[in-house]
């Protein structure tokens, strides 16, 4: 049985939390943020507070709040477990403070109102302490997860792949659904379209899935596209984006 | 029975071929390539040939060359069927040489070595000819397909739009790939990653989904990622699409 304290309400918190709740061989002993109205709905299943001080004896203690308030709440918590930041840019060396330490970064992409399936969701994980790596790697399984040693240098690369596949991918999204918005488009008319190019990519390689304009050099059809682009950030992205897809046709014929 | 002629031999012909070999109530009559060792392979099911004058009575001539060389195919063809091209980004009017002309374009990225399902594909359909729309819609239908009545102008925006989605989307998966190969870092830790980032932008909307450093200003996290990146072309990118996130962030705040 693996006993937790989890800090922090974010939508990483919550899903700790519904899933520890799932799980038969993890606990969570309590609950802290700093703003009790967040997690005033659990009071009835886990021991909630607002204190610091007050926090309970366990094996881990899970830090999920934003990047830039990990070092504070480190400095604050004065316990003798194990304790872990979730974030994947910030080093583990942040909580050295605690002779116990180390990360628990799970490589997904969160929302509190979305179910998420923990079922072979990659975590990456880091101790200060070999032995405290073991704790770590059994949370993962008994969470569902894929344990990865990395340390503090590859998981910042890590988050930087990320952030080029997720945060970037789902702005051209957002785009593409402006561009829709826009002209009366049914957004909905794109989703087989969607699923096959991450379907596709994921199967073959994206090396192996490029299509379009910019990959046949069809020049006509690019100025086409960018004569219709009314937006100036966006004509910036289209021709940065064909020129890094061209730039590759080249390499290619060399 | 809608008897076809099929004109080309690249990736989207492949498909049409598959599938029409499947559909009951299609038929494909002939198959045409300028390169007929390309589709020498099915000679014992279909008949094939690279002369044009040969081309057999039809009702439907599916024109699936490069966009460039529509008008040279069309001005070559001499036939009383429906003429149609496939391209999403070319008008209608290319093929008035033919009275009877169209244009059925499947909104989908198709790759010769991959399987496709055809089911619920969208098809944006035009006919010069109002009474031909019948045709296309039941050909689209007995594919499997999801036929829409789309003009050509709107079918250019839907092609830009996918264009962003598809191509630009499967290249940050490149770009994505790329830096994990340079740091040896499997590329496979990210598939979870990459299947939840499309399907909850799907599902929840991506205005909806934008999470990470750029959507929540973190600032110190930018920095460091942008230090990292070697490649001048993979700076400028991350910029162009921070700062195109970030406006949305301040529009969200007036």
């Amino acid at each position: 049985m693996i006993k937790i304290v989890l800090i922090g309400a974010g939508h990483l918190a919550f899903h700790f939390q519904e899933q520890i709740s799932r799980c038969k061989k993890v606990v969570l002993k309590q609950w802290y943020s700093r703003s009790i109205e967040k997690i005033k709905f659990a009071e009835k299943t886990v021991d909630i507070t607002d204190q610091i001080p007050k926090l309970k004896a366990a094996d881990l203690y899970l830090i999920c709040v934003s990047d830039s308030a990990i070092p504070d709440i480190s400095n604050k918590i004065n316990v003798t477990g194990l304790v872990v930041h979730c974030a994947g840019s910030v080093p583990m060396e942040v909580l050295s403070n605690h002779p116990r330490h180390g990360v628990f970064y799970p490589l997904q992409t969160f929302t509190k109102t979305r179910e998420l399936r923990f079922d072979r969701l990659p975590f990456c994980l880091e101790s200060a302490i070999e032995t405290d790596f073991e704790l770590l790697e059994k949370l993962a399984l008994l969470l569902g997860g894929n344990p990865h040693k990395v340390d503090s240098e590859r998981r910042v690369l890590i988050h930087l792949i990320a952030v080029v596949i997720n945060n970037f991918g789902n702005h051209l999204l957002q785009l593409g659904s402006e561009l829709s918005e826009h002209n009366n488009i049914p957004f909905d008319i794109f989703g087989p379209l969607i699923k096959e190019t991450y379907e596709k990519a994921v199967a073959m390689g994206p090396q192996h899935t490029q299509t379009g304009p910019a990959k046949r050099n069809d020049q006509q059809t690019l100025d086409k596209h960018l004569s219709m682009l009314e937006s100036h950030d966006l004509k910036k992205l289209y021709l940065n984006l064909t020129t890094s897809i061209q730039k590759r046709n080249e390499q290619k014929q060399l």
